[in-house]
């Protein structure tokens, strides 16, 4: 039986992707002065500095920031000004200072799961700015804890786990991120609630046929989370 | 009676100002390219961006690196060239590479203690570093807990003794920073073991007159901690 009930946060609980998304456009924005921006060269640039960074520098806006100044020097032949180069850190700070605005539904939701079951916060990134968001967001009250790790692979969600003293079939985690949420749940042994968010950051995706042959539920709108858990603890009394 | 041991990390455990002080004295280096360091402008201004910046970008090389990137426009008056802000981006991931080296005598002192008292470590910093630092330091499998926390205030202190159930009587704190691993710790009714590095960033320094009327011990060198632990032990029987 569940007893416990994990949620992600960004683009789960509350909007991110998009801030990020709005800071990615304001740099090709940017760049649109040094190159021509009709070919894929900026985009695919800042994918590959950010897929080489991240090893390093791991996930959030501050990672984002160097990757994009590395990037611009890069693209630019080092022509780019410090000015705009100075724009690019300011960009970074727009994404650790957006306001933290709950997805719809989102307090009433985990009042009613946490009303049955003990409920955590999972959430991945840079700690610092997980844990300003986490304050804003108003939620903190409800979770029995609060876990900012650093990658969501099936071994963070088995340390929790152990943390709560419960077994796998004990746990369900609610996210928008096949990759972070669901995959590595699964694989713990786990059931997995996807959510999706209108939009995925690239370095999220999986490869469509990852989830081919798993089990997990797909629903529309956290709003239906509470009846969800309450079909699937009748069916699992049968 | 005493039951848990705290530990700090950064130049406790393992050297990590230097390496923040050498990239501190590189980037003074390049700066020289562009204004006279004979006055205390470029010193100034880091410190002052620095300060400004922590409260958004909190501990650490990559902030350290964007506060850099920041300083060296400003002071250039937007002189600095490309070239010149990737040198600095290249500090800041110097910084996150540096190898992890143990200070003397670590590893015996943590496993003397760890054989009479549970041990936990408590670092501040960002979450992918510190985590990236504690497994290359090998002592991971000595400590009950890791922390990683992004402040270390007495409000930090209580969480951690709450989650291990324990009394501020029944916790001692062994660190090199009196602001962080000191101070606080006293605040929240803890014992604090002061072990100075050799040098101090200076976020970290206090008042000389802030430790008046406190009362902790300080130890030269960690290989004094376990016959400490056992005197403390000892007075607090009689």
């Amino acid at each position: 039986m569940l007893q416990l009930i994990g949620f992600d946060g960004d683009d789960t609980l509350w909007h991110s992707e998009g801030y990020y998304r709005a800071a990615s456009e304001a740099f090709a924005a940017i760049m649109g002065r040094y190159v021509d921006l009709g070919d894929q060269h900026v985009h695919d640039s800042m994918l590959a500095t950010e897929q080489r960074n991240l090893k390093l520098f791991g996930y959030g806006a501050k990672g984002m920031a160097l990757s994009m100044v590395e990037t611009a020097i890069a693209v630019s032949d080092g022509r780019i000004t410090a000015t705009d180069i100075h724009r690019l850190v300011e960009l970074g700070k727009t994404v650790l200072q957006h306001p933290v605005e709950l997805l719809p539904g989102i307090r009433a939701a985990v009042e009613a799961v946490a009303q049955r079951y003990e409920v955590v916060l999972i959430t991945k990134g840079d700690l610092f700015h997980q844990e300003k968001k986490v304050a804003e967001s108003g939620l903190a009250d409800l979770f029995r804890r609060i876990e900012i790790v650093s990658e969501k692979n099936a071994a963070t969600y088995q340390r929790v786990l152990g943390e709560f003293a419960l077994q796998p079939a004990q746990f369900a985690m609610v996210g928008n991120s096949l990759r972070s949420d669901i995959l590595p749940v699964l694989d713990a042994g786990g059931a997995a609630v996807h959510i999706p968010y209108a939009t995925t950051w690239v370095h999220e995706r999986v490869a469509e046929d990852a989830m081919a042959g798993r089990t997990f539920a797909t629903l529309e709108n956290i709003r239906e989370l509470p009846a969800w858990l309450a079909r699937t603890a009748t069916a699992s009394r049968v």
